[in-house]
């Protein structure tokens, strides 16, 4: 379950039964070529080779497209210092001057696009009246139909800029361009990444290479090494604060949007020292399921939570059924409040 | 959300726009003729039927197969008895002297097959000291390979019996042939039918016809729905005793056995009226996630959970690596009641 | 991509970085002492296990649960004698007087359930002049819903056996319970278990001990891999006669019933020596897509095709939306005809 | 089955058993406010609510936000213009000079990766000899790892330039960045936007601005409608030129990168009238796959196929095991031509 290890790396390749006499001999000096310690075990008809040595000593190549092999497994993971084998404490980002990451719980909430000064400041108010930490609020939304409401964009930004101030909030605002990234960051305390571009590395490149600190939300059809890698490309350029968010991954059932992955968290949370937060609203789609996926995230041991709140959800431009009402979300933090004090 | 009633059976069809002229006469001339009101409403050329009336009155007949339809949409679902339409209240299903349902969390937990005397033994004192209510342990297997351990059969069910006395603990114990159900019924509280054996119908029926309670384990590739439908061939033969055991779902996520599917208990609790447990072990596949993944049951508002614990699990025959030692399950217990006392 | 060998059973065992000193020693001896040839390979932090010997040398016990285990990876597969290791050449499976395997491609075709004598005769002299080889037909179908149609049981055999004799068809009848095995082969020439049941381990081992030969379909939630293992229930038992069959497996996409896994097919025949054929009407749930399916898996190198044909879809009482009508699967066998012949 | 009309815009809401009074004619009232003629059909407690009218007159709204609704339908989809009700005759894409759509079967062939002037040029002249009709070959690569080869940028597309002058072979490339879809489409005679950035809408946008035809895969985790409103964010930009390409899903079967939903190819055909290839390469991973799955597609009535090939695979930097050799790939171009002569 331990993340493995980037400083040893090691590399095991499995000899099919059918396996030319040589096959094994070339591999073996192709990998001491390159500087890496091959030992072979196992007998006849199937010998394994295990490879050791320094990152870079065991090749990167398509070893399985070579002759006699059955199967190659890479004992090292892409991501390095997103890693708790790299940096085994765990992280704690500072959005604005909030703290995200191990000894709290940090709720984050708002409505999911910015849609008029007058619906911000609504929820705004709402969600800072019941203890949330951080607002959220879109001003660029990556939406599937071409047709639909994109976002308010530079004038979002300036809404959510002065209700930052009005209510003393920092605030979470997603970029879908890599143009648009230094337009994002100049306004945010925290950039987003959205789920649709988890794979986007253009975009995560240049997140990397601006000071905001960046929230990483799970594609939601990447496994948890891929979701890490995508931390790494971030990473790798500089950014070093980052936070993880699940918000559930495409399953056969119908009846949620995605089906959130609860596991997730504490794996991620093993595997990397980043915090990892829950989306309960956009995993679920509902807003029955909101409160009870809010309490499962917290018993589970997330850092926090990314919560829809809107004034009106039958009017909301984007995802309304999942939004709760001022009244819901205060209920809610009421809970979140008791169930925190004995977490 | 909610159930669809099934008290008012109801069916819309959408014609499609290349439906011939007399499609949507036809079809509306069969569906009077069986007993059904039927209205259309949209103007050409896409109509839409909705059938009403008793149910029986708006026949089962495969509506896409028709000439002219372009899809069938029926507002009711197979399950009846078991949806909290039937039974609005939630029901609290009694396992030997134990309660099982709204108000409680019930803690089931031992091995996963039993092994001897002197490995049941020790596991149910374990559990027993720490607090568990019924004990689990299993007798038949149903098991990927024909090769593997199938479990100790009847053997095994007088050691639970034996096991029963001496610690004073009601267990479940799986059946997995239709045959074997009045034996494994002649001897456990409640007995039990696994993932693999959910859509196993003639199964289902015979556990109807005994008078023990059943849990039933969510297939790990079904629906919600399918879940519900198949307790519904459990209940119709007259056993109304049911629990609901959710146990993860098949996704592409690799460093998971299965994907615990946690917003499965609140709809599923949403739904029918029947008591959810969550099974952890089996769902994560790995030691280290039981205890985060209990408390996210119980946080979500689960009935209950179901945990393997095994007095040495790497000698176990079936599932070592998901079982729980007595120390960590008793350390566990604690969180539990921690938790629970503010839920 | 071949199956591993059974003759040489091997086991990788990957050393956490955090291991305890002794872990690897206790590993090494424990292994030894069941009589396998163990090796250590790569250097601390991360050594490397591989153990060698007969089948029964290295024991099935749950190696990750082991102190200082971070992974453990077994290169023998459950299957055994449906691997193309044990039985190099492929199998042709004789069904009444029809071969089915390498050389040929036998389409199966007829109601998806025998509802009455008119309809089942209709449509057996449809599939029979249009060339069909096999006539399916069930009198036992597994329903979601306890409250659809379930088959008329033995006098459905009666009218398949009637109608066999009519029009010089052997036929395939489905069974779902293991006390109707010895009924259904009684009248059958060719058993089949349905995706529902491949795990219904009870099942498959009674259809082993018969002697007729057996259809199994692959679960729509099983991998290849199980699916073999499923099939080597049945062969264990005795029974060597067994058809796979590829019906589709169930994804996130919602415009088809399944997704047909076409791949399945060739990966099937490389891994097993037994003959694999495809249902694409069930695969697909939609009339529209089972000619281009039917081509497909004829291209790919399945060795047949099960095909629902009904007299009157619309008014059948299992799975109408996908059946062909006679005039269509006439059609599509003149094309099967001349896309075979250049195959 | 059939692509659902966009000319006349519908929507089904169907109304909670739970409703309040006023729920209903409140929703009433709003629907006829925007312009959409309402019919109410079915009766209490189940009514169901029928809007009709010019896009544009049944507004988006999140309706299942709204009080007392349990479901909302819309029978129209996102796409538009790339549909078959706006333009019932299928599309042919010319790339260079080669068609490519309907009566046809275009085999688009060449390495994963540039990686120097010899390995593209040995590849492109081998298939070329073998019939290829245009080059594939990509000079920037989304790579899951930060640490993997990113492509030769454009150094690459200067290679790939001058082959293409060398054989007279258009050839099709990747772009991943917004910033650099005119520095590629300044080369390539087919852009092709890649599975990972199926839903970066921002790039799609991009390449509806430019002069050359669009190749564009599915995300292997994206819906066959989602692709299809990916493809219209091209269109809508002005560019009618989009080759769709189906490249495997992603699911829990493990022997295969992906899994071919051959299925696909049929549907999304009748859905738009743009040209659908598929790729054999990357849905299986495997060269022993790419033949049958070639010859799957050709069947299925795929308008083209793109293939790896590598004049040493075992060398490639990208996918090699999964590349075919040019003797390999100059036998499958055989039995394409064979099966094609008939198809």
């Amino acid at each position: 379950m331990a993340a493995v290890s980037n400083g040893d790396a090691s590399l095991i390749i499995v000899m099919s039964p059918t396996a030319a006499p040589g096959d094994l001999e070339r591999l073996v000096e192709r990998l001491r070529t390159s500087g890496a310690g091959v030992e072979v075990a196992g007998r006849a008809p199937r010998a394994v080779l295990v490879a050791s040595g320094e990152p870079g000593a065991v090749p990167s190549l398509p070893w399985e497209a070579f002759p006699g092999v059955e199967r190659a497994l890479s004992l090292t993971t892409p991501f390095r210092f997103v890693s708790r084998d790299y940096h085994p404490e765990r992280t704690i980002v500072r959005v604005g001057g909030v703290p995200l990451g191990p000894g709290g719980f940090t709720v984050i909430a708002g409505p999911c696009a910015v849609e008029s000064r007058e619906q911000l400041g609504a929820a705004a108010g709402a969600v800072k009246a019941a203890g949330a930490a951080i607002l959220r609020g879109d001003a660029f939304k990556p939406r599937t139909s071409p047709y639909s409401f994109q976002g308010l964009g530079r004038a979002g930004l300036d809404l959510l800029a002065e209700v930052r101030e009005r209510f003393g909030l920092p605030f979470v605002a997603e970029v879908v361009d890599p143009r648009d990234v230094e337009l994002v960051a100049g306004y945010a305390d925290l950039v987003r990444i959205g789920s649709r571009n988890m794979s986007n590395f253009t975009l995560l490149a240049e997140a990397g290479r601006q000071p905001r600190p960046v929230m990483l939300k799970r594609g939601f059809t990447a496994t948890i090494e891929e979701w890490l890698d995508a931390a790494e490309y971030i990473y790798k350029e500089g950014n070093e604060q980052i936070v993880l968010c699940e918000r559930g991954i495409r399953t056969f059932e119908p009846r949620t949007r995605n089906t959130l992955d609860i596991s997730a968290v504490p794996l991620a949370q093993s595997l990397s020292h980043l915090p990892v937060v829950v989306d309960p609203s956009h995993a679920s789609g509902h807003r029955s399921l909101v409160a009870p996926l809010t309490l499962a995230a917290l018993a589970v041991g997330a850092d926090g939570v990314m919560i829809d709140v809107h004034p009106e959800p039958e009017s909301a431009l984007v995802d309304g059924p999942q939004a709760l009402t001022p009244v819901e979300f205060a209920a809610l933090m009421e809970r979140v409040r008791a169930l925190a004090a004995v977490r």
